[in-house]
């Protein structure tokens, strides 16, 4: 379909409720749908969409598709590209595409759908998507646990993962953290480094999971259970969990969000480097993250305007970035290159992995206009 | 790594034993791997990697990422596209270039990685891949049902997956299936059309599903429990069903095999109109197929040499992927495009889809080097 004069997208449509289709386990969202909104509509009829960003209340799905959104529940079931099975584009040219499928199942020719997720808007614009849905748990059950330190807990981490258990949730927050959302919150969430760690599945499985982990954690890391919640209560605790952002740019005028993600064995190692780079360039780092898959939000707590501690911050960031390649990990896990990561896509992708991408962009948009100056330094 | 002069690929690297990765649940695997000698390699270490298509005794992973191949487990686990974490590929130029990561979470830059799977070797060759594996599950178990006709098991298939089960598995069989396999693997298997479902998780919970899914099926669908086997015994259900093609090709000199996938709700709609289809061009169609996600292999039993008769059965594909594309469907779930489904292409994509897939390859491979003559009719 060419378009005459430039398309005008309603805000209305955008925005409008998701058509849920429960037998066949999928929704069409539009692109401007609250991602929070998305996981109501579909609770109410029993279902349920795992990708949730902690800033779900406030990001839409076109957003979450641009990044490949992934959030607190990528452990056990995956990111944004894990449950979009089709897509309607818009080109470069404004001809409208409809792309994949509405089933699981569909190899027709390329993967243009997975292509535009996470392209961070510059092959196209996403108007709207058919996004898989699962039955809803039946049952969820939160245990929080404290540590002495970030290397016991993430060597937690590694053991509860190794002995088999595939919890739906296991974050990891530093003291700082901690601290920073109790005095945000209001919320007494624990002390010293915590876990949070989530179960779904029926109550059984819930239950068994939990003294499962318990005995893990307790018996061999030190780590001491401060809180065994589920049904509503629960909901206070991931609360104050995706208010650390908010929380942690209290503490200082400037916060700079870091995304490194490394294979979840090598999850102490990160920690013990990032520690290191925080004490050779004087910096203070709070750590948090989805520690069960390996994806840490070490977090630059500095001042823009004080010049020499920004220099010592950009050059540990350099520094964070060789680490994570080096322990056989990604510059990022969920964020996207955007602007920030531009310097550093090069060291991960070698020069034939950048000058594949760059061809795949010049193909689909040979004049550069979607979202132009992003993703490649010399776009 | 510009490559001198001319690759050559070790058969021998190409099927050595995967590198399993426990702790970070993901393998290592050489495109030359036969998919069976993975899901034995990394089950000894108790881990599962569940794409499972018929083929897996004689199919490679570099085949399977070539076609994004799917298989039996495709409803609860989803196809290869989504354990494919990372791959090494050879480009077109001769450059190795390595895409993705080994860890889930991972955006730097675009897809590649999903990009190539799925692609039919058309835009690079497959050299090695990072695959996600999964905790094995701790018991598994199999329910065979019979029922009078086909429409009947496919509305039990729809009310089964309404009411919220997600079996691992859930296979159909028409009668001429189930006879022909019958006679193929002197194994008694059942009788009428057959309904083959895979529980698990726990024995709890497999316990559980399979007492629901039995109340739903005898209660509304007329369908009869024929058999109900855990452990060793479910592997003799599984090779039968496996033997399906094998057994199929003895009944006709020529079998066409189809592929076609609709929104499991619209499978009876599916099933009545593959009936018409087979009276009105007096053809025998044989259908079986993963209906737990709307996944179908009508198949042809037919004769080349029987020059009018194969005018009808090309009539009948043909109206068979028109009836596939009305009910919201794909032309392909599992097997691809390559020679046979280029004229229909189009029906699916569109003009504009069309045109952006050919402009990937032609970015990619602008020499059409890569497995000539496949997807793109005019390629």
């Amino acid at each position: 379909v060419p378009v005459k004069a430039g398309i005008v997208l309603s805000t209305e449509r955008m925005n409008s409720a998701p058509g849920v289709h429960k037998e066949d386990l999928y929704v069409e969202a539009q692109a401007g749908l609250v991602t929070e909104h998305l996981h109501s509509a579909v609770e109410a009829r029993g279902l349920f969409y795992p990708p949730d960003p902690a800033s779900q209340s406030a990001c839409t799905i076109g957003g979450n598709i641009g990044e490949c959104a992934g959030g607190l529940r990528g452990l056990k079931y995956g990111t944004t590209r894990h449950y979009v099975l089709g897509l309607e584009i818009v080109t470069p040219e404004g001809r409208v595409v409809r792309t994949g499928a509405r089933t699981v199942k569909s190899v027709a020719g390329y993967d243009i759908t997975r292509l535009m997720v996470g392209s961070e808007g510059t092959l196209g614009v996403v108007t709207s998507a058919f996004l898989k849905v699962l039955p809803l748990p039946q049952a969820r059950r939160v245990l929080s646990f404290t540590f002495s330190d970030l290397e016991k807990a993430s060597e937690a981490v590694s053991e509860i993962l190794g002995s088999g258990l595939v919890p739906a949730i296991l974050e990891i927050m530093d003291e700082t953290t901690v601290a920073a959302v109790e005095t945000h919150t209001g919320e007494r969430l624990g002390e010293g480094v915590m876990l949070l760690a989530e179960f779904d599945g029926t109550g059984a499985i819930c239950d068994a999971d939990a003294s499962r982990t318990r005995e893990i954690v307790e018996g061999k890391f030190g780590g001491r259970v401060i809180g065994d919640v589920g049904g509503g209560r629960r909901e206070t605790v991931w609360k104050a969990r995706r208010a650390v952002l908010p929380a942690l740019t209290r503490l200082s005028p400037t916060v700079i969000l870091e995304d490194v993600t490394v294979p979840r064995s090598r999850l102490p190692e990160m920690a013990a480097r990032i520690e290191k780079i925080s004490e050779r360039y004087a910096l203070r780092i709070a750590v948090f993250g989805h520690a069960g898959d390996g994806n840490l939000h070490p977090t630059f707590l500095t001042d823009r305007n004080k010049h020499d501690e920004l220099k010592r911050v950009n050059a540990g960031i350099s520094e964070m970035m060789r680490a994570c390649i080096d322990l056989g990990g990604t510059i990022s896990g969920e964020h996207g290159v955007g602007l920030d990561k531009m310097p550093f896509l090069n060291l991960e992708l070698g020069k034939a992995g950048y000058d594949i991408m760059k061809r795949l962009k010049t193909s689909l948009d040979h004049k550069g206009i979607m979202n132009p100056g992003k993703i490649f330094y010399d776009a």
